[in-house]
């Protein structure tokens, strides 16, 4: 079973809930976006607006429906740190119990190349010490 | 290679582009939402809004940065009917080249009890034929 | 000058940043709805989701742009009263000090015929309490 | 009555319906922006992705729900030209009648400093050629 190291908490907006009914199948992604933010700032001491990376890859398999009135969180870990990937493993939770989990694949770029870069000795110390 | 039996064209809007100056990675997601919803009209003659469908998983690939001005299509096909399920396969197009390949299964479900109910025989046929 | 008798806070998302690296214009009317929608739950004990309403006016005077780590708040009262509507008067707050003001007019509908109907007594009185 | 100067189509959107079953009320807000994007390439040759200019105001008149099936315009014409600000009238049509009307007025503005800046004396060309 996963362990999640890092657990943040996402305000459902009334306009996350589409036509049927329930938040948004694309909104779950931007959840875990708030949740990587979140991350970065808590754990890493950056902000994503700082910085540049580039999301490679995204996999979200949902397993029910958030309602407006769930409070939700975003629970992650760092899956298996490459020299520049970032890959993460979520969990999505609505009252508690699992909405949803996701994993993502996220490069750091240089800013000007878009070439992906190592990740800093020091945001690895404070993954390693996180997990 | 994947051979598409359907392709919808999808408007780039301004308010797409996130922080980074691009399109954002959740929005991906509603470029797919928007195909499907095409699909469902051009193809099976009925709207997703007057449906009960359910999204069980969406799998994105991201292969290049999608640009404000950029002509955007979303190609797509029906990869293997099961007996609720619909998945699909995608090709998001910018000008004209991949910027990104997904997949979604999505469950055709009973609007009161949630539970799945098989694919009607008429969707089956129109899709087989689309194929 | 207004005296506002409700706030609540309002969680900035990354993804409300735009091409121009601040919140949206169009998001701030996002930020006006979830005040609306706690105000509800607060204040008259309803959920805007249960009830309907439909809005008639809106309007926004940007005083400075919202950055992604601003704190944000929403202040707002209840104007005037009308038979059926319920305007409202706002401020966003970042980081304290004035973003935004608005107001906007809501009326209480039927939900089969859209047509207008009067406000419940308990609102009116709840409303008034808090003014 | 408002005679309008330059219409551009929207494409609604299955996220841009909300709870309530209908276009969301912020989200027409984005159809203005959609519109003014437009007509800056159409009519002035420029990107509004390229540019800095502030939005001072805006104000909607809700005129009838937007549903998901809707052809939507946007027709707009520019009020009456500053030295810097830019103030535009719009009508927002469904099926060829009015759903919303709507003014904003935005001014240009230097990157650095945020200040306020004349509009080139051929934007003013073009727009009172248009008018």
């Amino acid at each position: 079973m996963t362990d999640f190291s890092y657990e943040t908490s996402v305000d459902v907006r009334l306009r996350d809930i589409d036509f049927m009914g329930h938040v948004n199948n694309a909104t779950y992604a931007t959840y875990l976006e708030q949740a990587r933010d979140a991350y970065f700032r808590d754990v890493l001491d950056v902000s994503l607006a700082e910085i540049d990376t580039v999301l490679v890859s995204l996999e979200l398999e949902y397993a029910r429906p958030i309602e407006a009135d769930d409070d939700v969180t975003v629970a992650l870990r760092v899956a298996d740190l490459g020299t520049s990937s970032l890959p993460m493993e979520y969990e999505i939770r609505a009252g508690g119990s699992p909405a949803a989990t996701a994993t993502t694949v996220q490069v750091l770029v240089e800013s000007e190349s878009g070439e992906s870069r190592p990740l800093p000795t020091e945001w690895r110390t404070r993954i390693e010490q996180r997990e």
